[in-house]
């Protein structure tokens, strides 16, 4: 449990910040960290708390969702909404196994979006998977912190199974496979694959298939080699067509 | 879910109440049952349902717990401690299968003592069985409604059974796989990334990568249209060179 983090981002009400470190702890929990709060710290949030002050202290204020993730090899985003391009969807029983295993091996998370609007597209980007709490279709209102909660709950049964076995797959960080990302999607610009018109949908769709695959380390590197080798073959061939003429 | 009752004893604090309403709400829970609370109707019950206002309106308020209880044919006690009289103790994820099987006969109730000091002995002895939430032993302060969440959603649980899926991922074909692994070999023996020497076990290690996502149909036409355009640029740009001329 020591490798988990809960990450709230741009929580609007403190009083959820403390209720939702009292969640924590009572499941064991105790890394959270905050993504711009609207207000924090704040006598609201150490109220909710009741007790569970030390995780409000200890928690991690950042400014931005790269720094908040910085070090997790899997990142879990929780969702009330159907999305359009729809990442692996699982309820938390299915998910929290999952993430116990892989805190196994490294640091993992928890991302919790905003009261009103859940994750920004920016946030859900950064997800191996999506966890969608079951609710009731006619009440979906579900409190920030009754959701930290009840995946708490669910990790801290998760944990206890004492079936943990060491995964074998060394998965790569968030900062790492953004570098990734970001060396795919100049790639492909420079090639003509992405030409504005259709970019964003296809590089949506292309994290969505290594989301699935959850990437090691080993293979970033392999991919991210290819990619400098397709880099510089282009440039051979620009040469090579200019020698042509 | 009409059979279920969820009953609480004596609270303390309004807002509990409210966000009990909540809770149930939100996992299709309705039928919500005060046994001599502090302060109800309250501001601050009706502050944190946030849209169950009709579960605290609906709210029987009774005078004990027979009176709370009447008609029951399976009640759950909540409790967070050891007793002396040992009920039989279970888990909230065995004990809602069978509170959802009751229901399915009778009405049943989940019954739940007061902030502090949980269920007295009169009320236990009301109960066929006690629930006990899993906690962290080193803080074990588990805020009522949060407890309301929990249970509520187990009984969801079992009472649904059925699963949400992931979306369904429509998948590429064996042969289609091949013709793009071919494809990605071919692309990278000629920018130079496979060399002969660690050719076959980089490719196995590609292979793995993609066994691991599942490939869909659709991803793979993504895929090999990038190593089209990684090999098809020469041919491009040589066109436009010839038709600068």
């Amino acid at each position: 449990m020591q490798n988990v983090r809960v990450v709230l981002s741009h929580t609007t009400h403190p009083g959820n910040i403390g209720a939702a470190a009292r969640a924590m702890k009572t499941m064991g929990l105790d890394r959270l960290v905050l993504i711009n709060p609207r207000l924090f710290p704040d006598p609201q949030a150490s109220a909710m708390a009741a007790g569970a002050d030390d995780v409000l202290q200890n928690a991690l204020v950042c400014g931005s969702v790269d720094e908040a993730l910085q070090g997790c090899v899997f990142v879990a985003g929780m969702s009330a909404r159907v999305r359009d391009i729809s990442h692996e969807v699982l309820m938390p029983r299915e998910a929290m196994p999952q993430l116990a295993q892989y805190a196994t091996q490294g640091e993992v998370a928890l991302l919790f979006g905003t009261e009103m609007s859940g994750l920004t597209n920016e946030e859900l980007a950064r997800c191996q998977v999506m966890v969608r709490i079951p609710v009731n279709p006619e009440f979906t209102s579900l409190n920030l912190a009754a959701a930290v909660q009840l995946v708490s709950y669910e990790l801290r049964l998760a944990a206890e199974q004492d079936k943990l076995e060491a995964p074998e797959l060394i998965l790569a960080t968030a900062e790492h496979l953004e570098g990734y990302f970001r060396q795919l999607e100049d790639t492909l610009v420079e090639i003509e694959f992405l030409n504005g018109k259709h970019s964003a949908k296809l590089m949506q769709k292309l994290r969505r298939l290594y989301a699935r695959t959850r990437l090691e380390h080993e293979e970033i590197n392999i991919l991210r080699g290819i990619l400098t080798l397709t880099t510089e073959y282009h440039g051979k061939l620009k040469q090579r067509v200019k020698e042509d003429v």
